[in-house]
């Protein structure tokens, strides 16, 4: 949700977050940067294909995360 | 380094990994799949947009991505 066009938007790329949980997705994390102070995080849904928003501060967010960096099935 | 394309290739994306750290990159993780039993990491560099692929095991690596996630410059 609210995942808007990579690299040119002069913004962040997250406006709202995704508060269902997903599961074993690829996850895409941008760092704070000149024109953005908080670190986005992009879900991409593997069926679908869709990009969603995840929010950095939920505590589910960095399990999944930990759990592919750990080689695990989230 | 031997960053394969996206999506398309029945193999892992990665071949080989960058033993060099880098430092604030937007970094995408792709957990295992049924083509692929590895977790792929791979950042994309600031200015030349280059992909390069992470070692998932490299302790250095997980404490960028765990500082992209804490919010903080890595």
């Amino acid at each position: 949700m609210g995942h808007r066009g990579l690299g040119v938007d002069p913004r962040c790329r997250c406006i709202e977050t995704e508060s269902r949980r997903i599961g074993k997705q690829s996850v895409e994390l941008f760092p704070p940067s000149s024109h953005c102070k908080d670190t986005d995080i992009v879900a991409t849904l593997k069926i679908s294909g869709k990009e969603i928003c995840l929010d950095p501060t939920a505590p589910w967010v960095k399990k999944v995360i930990e759990k592919i960096i750990a080689n695990k099935a989230p």
